[in-house]
């Protein structure tokens, strides 16, 4: 893309998100593979984490028992982490012109904490301007997929649940009704896809965005 | 005390405060064993830390290089780990009709992220808000010394510095004048006292403040 980056720097910033199951870190590698092939410099990161100090802070919140921490605790830390990974690895790939495709952003603050165990919107936007300032993803793909469907692919996947699986199906209704609002409140940073789809289609549709929203393909 | 605590609950809230080396354990137990020998039910804490998971944050603020952590990210931690030890120790406990004393609270990272590192005033206020709302010390006793005098006492007594020993004189003067500046400005709720003085003069002098503040002795 020829326009600069929200964040300021050459590059573009591309987050993926969705509940528990939704594919994010597959479609990543997809899109990453597409992009390499016609020469793009990428960097693919997660949440949280992304950093050496993030991936601490990652441990602390995926690990325990659900009432490990209370909500507010939570959004603190997340913010935190996603504090440490902007100024160590986002915003330094992005001042060196690459392509930074995240598993995880800021939207999930919003959709967990936020919708999921209620921490106020404005208390997540405080958090927001305070750790991101007027930064932001270029492009954000949401996956969209039934809180069931992902939760047993998730189940499947590593056997083991984090503390955030532990949550509850309730819970995951609500993050995904939160990750929905998100899209419809910011369609020009947003694009919710049906993930309830075969990988090869939805795979097709993550690229048609990129293509038609970045100018890439 | 009487009147309720302003956290509301039955307790009372001391916190001390005051740069390394100030002597704030020590002047901990002696109050805390003065207040016990009157019947005074005591609970003695410190932050960062004071509850298991604020605990897990703690190591990862004390421990590592100066930079392990930008400011802001620092000071996103340090309030994760007050809200946590608030949460979790100091309201259970002043709500069971406990006095707290803590070794450190926000003031800390007023002066700390504050004035030693320069995060903004609003910053630290609007972290303060979202995390501790309303509530504050009953009273916040802050010791008072020349950095170089406090330095060499906290070397002497551990050996190995602590990531913020290791920030410089500096940093540590911003601090000092940073906790002189909080007492200048909350009168009603601090009292500076010079902790450059024989160990039992300062006793003496916390015991005067708090029996004269708080109508127990």
């Amino acid at each position: 893309m020829t326009q600069p980056s929200p964040g300021g720097g050459k590059g573009t910033f591309i987050t993926l998100e969705g509940g528990e199951g939704a594919g994010k870190s597959t479609h990543i590698r997809f899109l990453a593979e597409h992009l390499r092939a016609r020469g793009v410099d990428v960097l693919t990161t997660r949440e949280p984490g992304g950093a050496p100090g993030a991936e601490l802070i990652r441990k602390l919140l995926v690990e325990g028992p659900p009432d490990a921490w209370d909500s507010t605790t939570e959004a603190l830390l997340m913010f935190a982490a996603r504090r440490d990974h902007l100024e160590r690895t986002i915003r330094p790939a992005l001042a060196r012109g690459q392509w930074v495709i995240s598993d995880r952003f800021a939207d999930s603050s919003r959709a967990y904490q936020g919708y999921g165990h209620g921490v106020a919107h404005e208390r997540i936007e405080t958090l927001y301007r305070l750790a991101v300032g007027d930064f932001a993803p270029d492009l954000t793909i949401i996956l969209d997929l039934p809180v069931a469907t992902g939760l047993a692919r998730a189940a499947a996947r590593h056997g083991v649940e984090d503390r955030f699986e532990r949550f509850g199906p309730a819970f995951h209704e609500r993050v995904r009704e939160g990750f929905r609002a998100i899209a419809n409140a910011e369609p020009q940073r947003c694009a919710l896809i049906d993930a309830d789809a075969p990988i090869e289609a939805v795979r097709a549709r993550v690229l048609q965005v990129v293509t038609e929203r970045l100018g890439i393909g």
